[in-house]
């Protein structure tokens, strides 16, 4: 594992290291910031943020002013890249911005070109976190987050592994990857056609079928340009509805899909997590 | 003026606007946050941020996590551009980060060919007030602040201009562009020759030659790379005890150059700027 930077922030550090993924096959960059309460020796929970299309580790730790409550919290975060990446690594043949590199929909791809790389579930549910655990003073105790392709990432990966995470919450995520154009784009290269396949990845099919329940918190900007076409929370309230599944999903008036609807809203999301990662 | 983007934040607006300006001759962008208390039609004080080298109107904006306590106090908050643009304006021969396009010093420039377009100590102290006092729901009422090559920029238009701002506070200023490399460069180029009319530009010049006392806090990270070469802090720390002027100058360990710096202490600039603002 190699640190390729060190920042102080709120007292805390802000690192982002470089290290080869044997899920991935590629190496791959991760950010991490460290409350003060992890530099004073103390282990502290892990909250995982998942960030959207065209993302890096990169724009949650810039962009999202998380750090401040994560610093009075005592919770470490840490911020995946958003797909494999390196010269080897395939693209989308157009670079579309929703496909390939910066769009890996964290799923475990099985067609070809993809499936040599695009291993994300793997490297973010057991990989990533090995890592964490074993070279930074953390606790097992996780939660995950993340936004819109992340906020499906963050949901579908807590529902089918509810003993790792205590807790997950999401800003505008895509709730039905296989009913959204997005979605369908993505799982039918990375998965093929068989669409059983597809309802692993998909929050609503494994709501639907009956997944644990988990405490989970979804905020959604009215004014999200994605909200209608790609995002549909309907479908989410309708199967939570239906399935009688406890989850809190706020429509925010007047917010978009930007960071600045995270800004305004992550210290309710990280303060969600602390209940349940420091009871 | 040209609305180019309305985003919600904190319940208040993050809006960008471009404008031409008679001072620099071009059009010129800007952003503004507007907290609740103005929305809801109270006129609400401003803070002027301007930004270093390289930055727009919006790095600002998105890494500083200033609008949660801009909302909270209800300050709006404005960002202009840090040099004059367009197909127009020349920049660097050789596109040099610290010259020209991204790099306007704050001054007017007196030299051939900067001196029609690079008038931006005329736009940030005379013609942005007017537009935004005419424009949006705010008071008369201002305090400046900014980084780098900004923190420089408020610091010597507050020096210069102290019944306009109420209160200065700048992070990581170029304290002496007359002694270090970045400012001998630009100074040289955008005012020629005779070192009596640079003075006009370096906070220690003006503070030896007796300018008048406001309230100022400056923050500057002990981990920054530029210190040493450019930004100088001691002369400013000696200057300011020569002439008994009083600042609070504060030394921050660990903390390097970069928005996550401003992110740590903005917090505390903008509650220094409310004790002068809204008393």
């Amino acid at each position: 594992m190699q640190l390729i930077s060190s920042q102080a922030l709120f007292a805390g550090k802000y690192q982002r290291y470089q290290h080869t993924s044997a899920a991935t096959q590629c190496d791959m960059v991760f950010s991490i910031y460290l409350p003060p309460a992890a530099l004073a020796g103390k282990s502290v929970p892990v909250l995982y943020w998942l960030s959207g299309l065209t993302c890096t580790d990169e724009n949650f730790m810039q962009k999202a002013g998380a750090q401040r409550i994560a610093a009075e919290l005592g919770i470490a975060l840490v911020a995946p890249d958003t797909s494999p990446r390196g010269e080897q690594v395939p693209d989308d043949a157009d670079a579309a911005y929703d496909m390939g590199l910066g769009a890996g929909f964290y799923l475990n791809a099985t067609q070809p070109p993809w499936n040599q790389h695009y291993q994300i579930e793997r490297y973010i549910v057991e990989e990533l976190p090995a890592c964490i655990e074993s070279n930074f003073p953390v606790t097992s105790q996780a939660s995950i987050s993340g936004h819109s392709m992340g906020g499906h990432g963050a949901l579908t990966l807590a529902l089918k592994n509810p003993k790792k995470f205590k807790s997950v919450s999401a800003f505008s995520p895509i709730v039905s990857p296989m009913n959204c154009p997005w979605g369908v784009k993505a799982l039918s290269q990375y998965l093929g056609d068989d669409q059983t396949v597809w309802q692993r990845y998909d929050s609503c099919a494994l709501i639907e079928q009956g997944a644990e329940q988990l405490p989970m918190l979804i905020d959604q900007g009215s004014a999200d340009d994605f909200l209608e076409a790609q995002l549909k929370t309907e479908l989410l309230l309708d199967t939570l509805n239906r399935k009688n599944y406890k989850a809190t999903v706020r429509m925010q008036p007047d917010y978009d899909h930007s960071y600045y609807f995270i800004a305004t809203f992550i210290e309710e999301h990280l303060r969600f997590h602390a209940g349940y990662l420091l009871d």
